[in-house]
């Protein structure tokens, strides 16, 4: 039996958010319990919403409906493990960040390093820009005859990745001829887009994103599973986890509701001028989750209209920090500064290592007292220390802790911070799964390099105001 | 001759500040030449006082003052590139920062993967946090028979850098005896602190960070070039960069002060509700200049207190975003969320790859178009379409040109953004260099690990409001 079936390892691998810090109890200018029992009305009308909506979110039937799914990703990621030195994950945006968080998490720190025995499968490398001088880098260090690259676009429309394709495509040709569409595997829609169109014309290994799984929702499908299952990460445990989070913030109860819970204070937060959101892990494991959740935020909530049609210009900006590496950037701001951030700690009660600090130099007191100590406990202190003294500055924030990295809480984190934005979306009255504001970029992008179809954007662009010469300096 | 001697290389080096779109003309809402006009007797209050307090600011000399110290650290950066394959930084926040951000900038961008021969010198690691789970790992990774390490920490009172310093003398010593100290070069204060009196005790090699050199202004002194050196970046020529800016950014004409003149605006940004100051390289080489910056924009400007000693509470948040990638994670905030950002981009003309998008699926429109195109015409494109979308939207923003990048245009960059820093510290009437806002948790975390003297503190910790159960689910 694996041990996500079991009710006492669940129960003892349970998230926990505590957000005493974010109550007036505890923090000048913090949330009143009298202002959430205020706003109960709405917070149960997100709750019905919720419900209401749920079967059009995809995204949450994941961690239930995809055993078959898990088959084949398991077998496929066999045989790449089996046959393949390195593996290449061609994407970008939802693509790229959960494929990062997770491997961040779950693997070893520096999984590419190791010797291949040691790592038990290919070195991954996730490739999430188009600058050539990182494009040229990468066929110097990887040897494509050994590599398999997974190109993983819903649409088959990312520019980015597509032309990272072609690039490919062309590499592998002229190296294997025919072969090469046994070093691809696509990861797309099931019926719609260019990429399904080229899988099939080429036979090429295919999963898909189901429908109703938007890119940044995406990482417990195959878009994240693959590379996951590729590593050696056990996308069983992963999917239980979510599906655990998901079976407790079923609840309408904001107070039993850790998602809700928490973006029912965010909300708050920024009734009261708190526009931006860090996220500082204290785990260089777990860095990568505020780069995945920057995403989630911000192009769920960052919208300029409510779904009633009415201006909103919402959305607070999210914040990568690093404990206690940050400490040593931006903890000065967060405790001197403008009162106008929240800050969500995430915490580990036990880390996979232990390290103790040696004696080396006794004579110095000022070094020799951290000596008997280990780095565990170092890491700890500096993390209650910093909660105190950004809490005692008077600045919100709150603390989410993982009892351990595993599969199974990192699959409770992914499912949380879901299901924490899609009830922040309720909320704010938006829609928290479009992201209209890329089109414009998008689209003078296309009108640049002549696609058909863009000549009115490019007449646009050739109209726009000419800069002045005395703004350039 | 070296080529950042002959002045028409520097002429085509200079960087460029590009601040039409902050500029009423060009974005809804932004900034008139006739406000800044009206704040001109500020801006000369300002610029006064920079020249006042060059003096003090002794990191403004350093491209200037270093001749013996280049040629002992390119003497023991040869040594280090022939002796070693490993070189290992222990040091947190700027000690780490500047490193990291020179090394991605100059360096090959998969450097620790190319193999040695092609590398020429040791694989970097810069290891800035205690993790428990990362130190172990390091060991897991490197053969410290074989490693340089070099601790730097000023004070030499670095809690984080002084364990480490524990953990890796006691490694090495069971491997070396009493050849440990062949491994390690220390960077601190030439006569204060706890690393200097084991350097003396133990005849380490040592650096010296000079008086009035504070962490987050520290790169261009052997805190930085050390590392720099022994990677086989040619740190003369960042100096030179760095001189070069210094001498540009002298006037007090803020309309021909790139430095001045990027403060004087984010300031009145500022003052427009923008508290978010957003910097997005459109370079992976890049990257790591936003991280840097982070911490030299958050640290110094982020105060309580004016220098008169009223309330402050000041401090625009620095964001690190990266081009294009973010554009699939960000820009949807940013075109659609409030008004309460400065977006700076930073490009570059020429990047030092060209890779071509070939032709492999003509038969698909949607597809076949990219081909032909380069890697290097797609992101610029994209850094084009975006900046155009950010002001269509009406949110200010500004770029930041790098003719190339290369040793000489990063030392501009590097002076240009501190001296942005001093200047907008000058406006806002902070002191910018000091840091007392991580007092508070270091002498919390001092507390908690019994250092002594600190029972006070830690009577003051075990004293704190005990946290409600109900706010923890």
């Amino acid at each position: 039996m694996k041990r996500f079936a079991c009710e006492a390892f669940k129960k003892e691998m349970r998230l926990r958010v505590d957000f005493n810090n974010m109550m007036s109890g505890f923090v000048k200018g913090g949330i009143t319990p009298e202002e959430l029992e205020a706003n109960a009305a709405a917070y149960e009308a997100a709750a019905k919403g919720m419900d209401e909506k749920r079967g059009s979110m995809k995204w949450r039937e994941l961690p239930f409906n995809q055993d078959e799914v898990i088959k084949a990703i398991n077998a496929k990621a066999k045989d790449i493990r089996d046959n393949f030195d390195d593996f290449v994950v061609l994407g970008i945006g939802g693509s790229a960040l959960g494929p990062i968080a997770v491997h961040q998490a779950l693997c070893h720190l520096r999984y590419n390093d190791l010797p291949s025995e040691r790592r038990g499968g290919p070195r991954l490398f996730i490739e999430d820009n188009i600058d050539p001088e990182r494009m040229e880098s990468l066929f110097e260090v990887i040897d494509v005859e050994h590599t398999m690259f997974n190109v993983i676009t819903k649409s088959g429309s990312t520019s980015e990745t597509m032309s990272q394709l072609l690039l490919v495509t062309n590499i592998l040709r002229e190296k294997l001829g025919d072969g090469w569409t046994g070093h691809v595997v696509a990861t797309t829609d099931h019926s719609k887009g260019n990429l399904i169109k080229i899988s099939k014309e080429f036979g090429l290994d295919t999963f898909y994103v189901p429908d109703g799984v938007g890119g940044r929702f995406s990482e417990l499908c195959p878009v994240g599973l693959l590379a996951a299952a590729v590593c050696g990460i056990d996308i069983e445990e992963l999917l239980a986890g979510a599906g655990y989070m998901d079976e407790i913030c079923r609840t309408h109860d904001i107070w039993h509701n850790p998602a809700y819970m928490m973006a029912a204070l965010q909300m708050k937060a920024v009734e009261k001028g708190c526009n931006i959101n860090v996220m500082m892990p204290y785990a260089d494991s777990l860095k990568y989750m505020a780069d995945w959740f920057a995403q989630l935020w911000a192009e769920s909530l960052g919208k300029a209209v409510h779904t009633d049609g009415s201006t909103a210009h919402t959305g607070q900006t999210p914040v990568k920090s690093l404990g206690v590496t940050d400490q040593h950037s931006q903890v000065q701001l967060y405790t001197e500064g403008p009162f106008d951030k929240v800050i969500t700690f995430i915490g580990v009660d036990k880390y996979r290592s232990t390290v103790e600090i040696p004696h080396a130099y006794d004579s110095i007191p000022d070094v020799a007292f951290l000596s008997g100590h280990t780095f565990n406990e170092l890491i700890k202190c500096e993390q209650f220390a910093t909660e105190y003294a950004v809490r005692k500055s008077g600045h919100m924030n709150c603390t989410v802790t993982l009892p351990e990295v595993n599969a199974f809480t990192v699959g409770q984190l992914l499912c949380l911070f879901q299901l924490e934005t899609a009830f922040a979306g309720e909320l704010l009255g938006i829609n928290a799964f479009d992201q209209p504001g890329v089109e414009e970029g998008k689209n003078a992008t296309y009108a640049l390099l002549g696609k058909h179809g863009y000549d009115e954007k490019k007449k646009e662009l050739d109209a726009a105001p000419k800069k002045e010469a005395r703004y350039i300096i």
